[in-house]
């Protein structure tokens, strides 16, 4: 348990109803006691209690309702204070002063979720997908994180650990005992349960990788001539959204883009300027930066006319526009891997924006119930399964040495403590708290 | 007491570790235990009890902290429950939807506090306080509207009401017994009460005038002719600041500005750019954006150029810059109410400063404990301050008509019951909480 106690605003800044600040650590209770000039009895288990807060000047701050949780039953284990002030951000920095002046030290970002992990309140996994939570921009992700923190995720890498050590246990009993005369049965019976769990771990790296747009987000780009309406669709699909369109700055317009949300997938989607003869250089660096964000996207949308001749190449998205001009015949009988569209009359929209989510989460009907958080866990899914399948090519070799079948199957299993969190380089501890926001 | 439920986010919207949604009304509990398929008796008084919120599907949406506040003794006066979520505001969303889907409406902005008010909690000028409170932009107004929530400034204005009451008493006693033959000394006696009163009426007014860009900070503009350093003082001002200077958009660069704090008083410090010969069209539109600028602005900022002859002529304030490129004694022989400075070095920056803050807060060196929190209750103070002047006119006519003296006093009563919210008609209700965020 750590020895030092921190405090940070827990809510979003800005000004509204209500802040709270975060306390936690050993002298949580005896600061609050100092700041409200109340003595620590004053403060009951999980009550909720009225009272006012002082600067180190003794001055009045702001009258609080403040809530204090016992260790161990606390967000992070340790004893834990918060208090519930006005929202405005002068008081919210008034009063975490006023903690700072008795005692208290500023929490680093993700810290109180730290503390909780290494208080063996939650496992790595469950505290990444806080940050995860918190940061969501999709109720799917939402809800991905929410069941990894309520330890699904965790349950079941757990269960493929079991599965590891026991095929590791089979093999070092090979090593130990019967070191000459190794029983094919045996060496098959373990290559499936390898191959098996193995399995296993490349499904949990694919379902986060087909998921990942969920919690990342998308960049869709909307590409094509001059004058195939490029403008006309992007209104189209940004529908009541218009207002949050942005111009980018620059001194030309490079590209226009606008958030919105299409089956649950947060998409940035970028309408390019069409490419113009003549440039100058200010243009043309305007030019050059919409390719830029062309080839980083996610996804393309290209638009054709519907007199044009579309010849899909890749797994992007070819639409033809512009069918309210012709007749359903004319177009019936072209190329069958586009989308045919009207911008103008929003014909074939719910279509196109079917075929933008498909792409982009694989088209995957059923809905998992344990999707990895972060890629950290995904990566190291992919280390696991290549650890097993090294083993299990050895195992395949005439004299298979299996020291090194073992070997193998204990890298595999460290990589999956490191997602734990049961053993924690510093190194990992680090990268995972500091995507966190200060206060969690 | 209403008879219907309502439910807002409480804290600023965004992401971060904890977020609040409120519900106030006598569904409260109900609808809670509703979405956290929990008995009412689960949730004990002011006790922060964690449990599951549902959607109205029936799926997990957050573990929350869920802490309810019994009627009387809560913030508004109404059963009140708070649920603290994870700081997402899909998440919160979520909650809310929940709480619709269960009887409860969303509230309208500020309907927490005016509920406080109409329930009796607290009086208008409390409530109104606690608006001042949230979008304070510096900690005097803090510390104002904090004084006022704590009911400082009610106290005051009952106890000027009480005595306004009572020469209102005197007068009317005259009207009813001795309408012939009223002694010139009672004449006397009351105009010095009602003279005294309106001086406190009148006292208050100018506090709050004196202290207004506390609450809504205030507009300062460098101005001076090309090349006297404005940019290089504007510079000098903001400091480290500097990262939060704003380009105006538009295609001429018109002004630039930043917010800083000066003493307490939130100032957005603004420098405009020289005005320059032959401009087109598009130039002289940003040099009239300009000139509304300046023309708008509390306080100017001349510059002159350290050879310039400074002549001032009105209350702004007058720099001399560049003294480093002359000797003191060159400067010395000058006008007197200039500030000598060099923007360049720094010197004479801290004396322009504190011009700055004086010229902006009257120069006020004893610290008030009652100020007005609003323009709406600085206003009533001038028209009860008008109607016991114009009481005094008729006291001092040679035939004073007492009934015309009563009905001046009463005016000014009624105003002072407004600002109370004694008497509270629907639009001056809907304007005190029309400026609160929703939640609150």
């Amino acid at each position: 348990m750590a020895n030092d106690t921190i405090v940070a605003a827990a809510t979003p800044p800005g000004n509204g109803g209500l802040s709270v600040i975060r306390v936690s650590g050993p002298h949580s209770i005896r600061s609050t006691s100092f700041i409200s000039k109340r003595h620590v009895s004053f403060f009951k288990e999980r009550m909720a209690t009225l009272c006012s807060v002082f600067n180190n000047d003794g001055v009045f701050v702001d009258k609080c309702v403040i809530t204090y949780f016992k260790s161990p039953s606390s967000y992070t284990g340790e004893d834990v204070v918060e208090v519930s002030c006005h929202g405005n951000p002068f008081i919210v920095d008034s009063i975490i002063t006023s903690f700072l002046t008795n005692g208290v030290r500023l929490a680093q970002p993700g810290e109180f979720t730290k503390r909780a992990f290494l208080n063996g309140k939650i496992d790595l996994v469950q505290a990444e997908s806080v940050a995860s939570l918190i940061s969501s921009r999709s109720l799917k992700s939402v809800e991905f994180s929410n069941s990894a923190i309520s330890g699904n995720v965790s349950t079941r890498l757990r269960a493929l650990r079991d599965d590891v050590v026991s095929v590791l246990a089979t093999c070092e009993y090979e090593l130990d005992i019967s070191e000459e005369e190794t029983s094919k049965d045996l060496n098959s019976k373990c290559i499936l349960s390898i191959t098996n769990i193995a399995h296993h771990f490349k499904s949990l790296y694919s379902t986060f990788n087909k998921n990942r747009f969920y919690f990342s987000g998308a960049s869709v780009v909307i590409a094509g001539k001059p004058n195939v309406g490029k403008s006309t669709l992007f209104n189209a699909l940004v529908g009541l959204d218009r207002s949050i369109v942005n111009e980018a700055p620059g001194t030309t317009r490079d590209y226009i883009d606008s958030n919105i949300i299409i089956d649950g997938i947060p998409i940035r989607l970028i309408d390019t300027a069409g490419t113009r003869e003549s440039l100058d250089d200010v243009e043309m660096a305007g030019v050059r930066r919409s390719q830029d964000v062309v080839r980083d996207s996610d996804l393309k949308v290209y638009v054709y006319d519907v007199v044009d001749n579309i010849i899909p190449k890749d797994h992007n998205i070819y639409v033809l526009n512009k069918i309210d001009l012709v007749d359903h015949q004319q177009i019936s009988g072209t190329e069958s891997r586009y989308i045919p569209i009207s911008a103008k009359t929003g014909a074939g929209i719910p279509s196109l924006k079917s075929a933008i989510s498909s792409s982009l989460s694989g088209n995957n009907p059923q809905q998992p119930d344990t999707v990895l958080t972060t890629k950290r866990q995904a990566d190291s899914m992919l280390l696991c399964y290549n650890h097993l399948l090294a083993a299990c090519d050895i195992l395949n070799e005439k004299t298979p040495g299996y020291d090194l079948v073992a070997f193998e199957i204990r890298e595999s299993i460290s990589h999956l403590d490191k997602v734990l969190g049961k053993t924690h380089p510093d190194n990992i501890l680090n990268k995972v708290f500091n995507n966190f926001c200060v206060g969690k």
